[in-house]
């Protein structure tokens, strides 16, 4: 059930920050012997090989994880990853950063579930900055992984989650938490904005709510209670 | 009241073409012959000129402009022009790209007001894409510029606006419009997260709105009538 990083270039090296701060199991490939000193300093699970290859993402235990990440130096190796990965595990997550923006489309199309490009990424949200400044604030502040204010937060239910079957208004998530829930996200995929108080809360559903970082927390603790 | 483009590399066409869709004057200093005839293409204003130095600056119309946008190809060239922009009008807004991480407070002291790292950004994303994939498809989903589902808006008001001194009750804004306010960003800075309905509109204030595509339009017009 882990995630296996592919390079731990300056990319890879901040994803793996992100996943060892909230505690999800990864393991690393990199071939560059100069970059393994910094994965032992870091006390990260790796191992020494070329993703690109077979026996590398076999090692790394690909027929069992949950998801490959391609942050390799460059849009051929990350695609060919990608399709090494589909090969050995068909139904895997593919996760991969994109460098030219004429790629996106190729790394889609070979399997990847998702695509990341950093510039334009870094380009769209410097035109946020310049043309809606407090959006850019609110997506800042709400998305931080600990805010001190109002936080955004996905809540998954666990299989017998005791809120499962009640209505947002009957499992007083407005009243008794003071959270809004601006969408859900059903287990087909469908996203519903905006829920009325009267949406009936279906098992697979992932809660998007928005509030106060204690009542955020206390809530998330009662979505996995039976 | 135009924004100053410094550098049109990868980041500063992609800003461009994002402010070029918002109909926001803007101005690109770029000094690369191999660049500008790209320029031409796109049909941007533009001049020919290294934007460290304070002459392209001051053709661009530092003195008058709004904000200036460092996205040059390395974090010495954007310290320094931030610097000499500083020295040319001490109030302009300044946003900078930054390379290294370690650049980032050092752009932020010489005067940036704010500092974009797309590598940084793209790797708290690519976490956000594993760990919370239903709150990452929300906000990707909101903040498109056309989203034909729900949308984030941030809505300032016209100096004579109606609805400065009403209530967001009094507004209608839930109940004619069927927005929610998720956030309001005061002119001092201040942000008030999630107001309550009695909340009372004030002149300068920032409504960040979350609702359907056609009603954000509606009430967007309504913040700009008298
Ligand atoms: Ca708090
Ligand atoms: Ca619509």
């Amino acid at each position: 059930n882990h995630y296996i990083i592919c390079g731990f270039g300056r990319m890879g090296s901040l994803i793996c920050r992100e996943l060892a701060e909230e505690k999800a199991p990864f393991v690393v490939i990199e071939k560059n012997p100069d970059i393994i000193q910094r994965l032992e300093d870091e006390g990260y699970v790796y191992l020494k090989g070329d993703a690109t290859d077979d026996k590398s993402l076999l090692r790394a235990g690909i027929r069992r994880a949950q998801g490959v990440v391609c942050v390799l130096s460059t849009d051929a190796e990350n695609l060919y990853t990608i399709l090494t990965s589909k090969e050995l595990n068909a139904g895997i997550y593919i996760l991969s950063r994109c460098e030219e923006e004429v790629s996106e489309h190729r790394l889609l199309r070979a399997g990847a579930d998702r695509v990341i490009s950093p510039y334009k990424m870094g380009g769209m949200r410097m035109a946020m900055a310049i043309l809606k400044p407090a959006m850019m604030d609110f997506i800042e502040i709400t998305t931080r992984r600990q805010s001190l204010e109002l936080r955004m937060e996905e809540m998954p239910l666990s299989e017998d989650s005791a809120i499962i079957g009640r209505s947002l208004e009957a499992a007083e998530i407005r009243k008794s938490y003071g959270l809004i829930i601006v969408a859900i996200k059903k287990d087909s995929g469908k996203m519903i904005f905006n829920p009325p108080a009267g949406y009936v809360i279906e098992k697979g559903d992932r809660l998007i709510a928005l509030g106060e970082d204690e009542d955020v927390n206390r809530f998330n603790q009662v979505c996995m209670v039976p």
